[in-house]
């Protein structure tokens, strides 16, 4: 069974998930094979290489679990949390842990092997983060979740194992480290000023609009004033809005559009990083929802220097917002 | 002028230094070319490759700048911040900036180019140890610093560019995220418990014994309970003391011996993988000496997987701290 467990000192949880290993002695450096078309598990055809569908759009009416399929949603095969289980809150001394409860799926974002969020249709795009929606809407019923985690590894740098593309959905017991930082922050500012603090950020940013890399009707692109990785880019809507979950349909597609656009213009930039998507979100239970803002963030892995900055959490980055967004703009397409 | 950025929504500064990226349009991949023995600007007789020397330890008393030094500390080439000039702290709206202002320091660590603390002897390692509390020493004299961050990068992969061992030092005017929250945390428990946290950690870890990987007179190495990273250790001095720079010198010898034991267990049983090591103090001007503790984190950079902890700053480990303890633990020298 994984296990979350919480420091001492900082009150972080990470989840300790030892399944995960391919051998219980290996320690070395996982070398991330993609595993590539032959025997790629989220292909159509190979459906039953994957855990049974929990969600699939088919137009067709075709049978589950079988080919057909424009979207699928699939628990991780090797997943860092176990559904089954209580969630056994107990102390080891000073310390804190529960049992590794959670969900851990796969959104497998197209049948096309070789597809991306750059080169999918709007439309394609739309219907994953639908996806996204409805496994959001029926988790949080789950009354010892607190969180859901949507996030999208691209590229083997940045963590992906499977070349196919696909995002992953990771539903907690605990709101992680980062998603509190950001609500401390933001209920800090609403204190001292009743205003949302991604509101005033997006206002003054498109009044001064040298960190603005795109914007359309509901969505604004921008490099973020004090940026950890260089071309770090938030997607935030103009509208105010506590839960990605519960966005009206139109700010998907605009979401998509313009999530389309950025990817196609760092691909072009940056020769096709790797890359980190987090959809940045309400916790479940969170009072309060003039204070949070949903948003996601975009981080390039570009920097091998970033190794320091992974251990430390300390960034020091050598692009700044302002050239990054010039470079991003000027991209031809 | 590098600049430090303050994020408005979780308060972190982040450094924007431009100036350390080769060429200016150069946004791609940075691979990391170690530099050989050939050129390389920390061996003897190379001297005027580096800026000159801030302190040097030479038995011989050989003259400055050439050969005959046991440990050199010269200013970084590529400085991530400038000595000179003013904070000139200012907004801008609602955001926060000032002026890169500290000092970035390589600390040459010994003559030889291909040795490294799993190597040199104990008596080396002091030395290094001791360098840094002298520069340390002297740079907090400077009152527009507040902290100096002591860490290593080993290997390309934890982000060194230059092959032959060497620490840095990066003196600054704030306080970093990750030493912040580790104050805050320290507090909290001070303030329920009136006990250091890490005091407090000690004492259960030496109970328990299940996560004490290796101990001496003044210092423990332990898995932390819930490490970010597999093979995570912390070397905390058994003695409470907050600094760095303030401990007996017998405290030096004590962690240079457990350092390099740990470090040859790490090579031999995860074959010499990439690491950082990070000496965590407390900030120049924080009051409650009683509160924080000193130590240093080693952070072995074993998994491709992080990428994903790096872009979120959620951790998902597949090794738990007991397992990583007796894997080191049971090492044969």
């Amino acid at each position: 069974m994984p296990e979350l467990r919480k420091d001492p000192v900082t009150g972080r949880w990470v989840i300790i998930s030892t399944g995960r290993r391919k051998r219980p002695n290996d320690f070395r450096v996982e070398r991330a094979v993609a595993i590539g078309r032959e025997c790629c598990p989220f292909c159509p055809g190979h459906e039953d290489l994957t855990p049974p569908e929990v969600l699939a759009y088919r137009l067709n009416g075709a049978a589950a679990n079988g080919p057909g399929w424009d979207v699928r949603v699939v628990p991780n095969k090797f997943p860092a949390l176990e559904v089954e289980g209580g969630l056994d809150r107990e102390g080891e001394g000073m310390f804190d842990r529960m049992n590794g409860i959670g969900a851990h799926e796969v959104i497998i974002e197209t049948p096309a092997h070789d597809r991306t969020f750059a080169t999918m249709s709007e439309a394609e795009i739309v219907r994953v983060l639908w996806a996204f929606r409805e496994r959001v809407q029926d988790l949080k019923q789950d009354r010892r979740l607190q969180y859901i985690l949507i996030f999208k590894n691209h590229g083997a740098p940045a963590g992906a194992t499977i070349e196919h593309t696909h995002s992953q959905l990771i539903a907690l017991p605990i709101v992680p480290d980062f998603v509190r930082e950001e609500l401390e922050g933001a209920k800090r500012h609403f204190k001292a000023k009743e205003r949302c603090v991604f509101c005033d950020i997006i206002r003054q940013e498109l009044a001064d609009g040298r960190r603005v890399v795109l914007e359309n009707a509901d969505i604004v692109a921008v490099a973020p004033y004090a940026p950890r990785l260089p071309f770090e880019t938030w997607l935030v809507p103009r509208r105010h809005g506590a839960r990605f979950e519960e966005a009206p349909r139109h700010e998907y597609e605009s979401l998509s559009r313009l999530l389309k656009a950025l990817l196609m213009r760092v691909d072009r930039a940056l020769e096709s990083p790797a890359y980190n998507l987090i959809v940045h979100t309400a916790p479940f239970a969170e009072e309060g929802d003039d204070m949070y803002h949903w948003h996601v963030e975009l981080m390039p892995k570009l920097t091998r220097t970033a190794g320091f900055e992974w251990g430390t959490g300390f960034y020091i980055n050598p692009t700044s917002p302002e050239e990054a967004t010039r470079v991003l703009r000027d991209v031809r397409l």
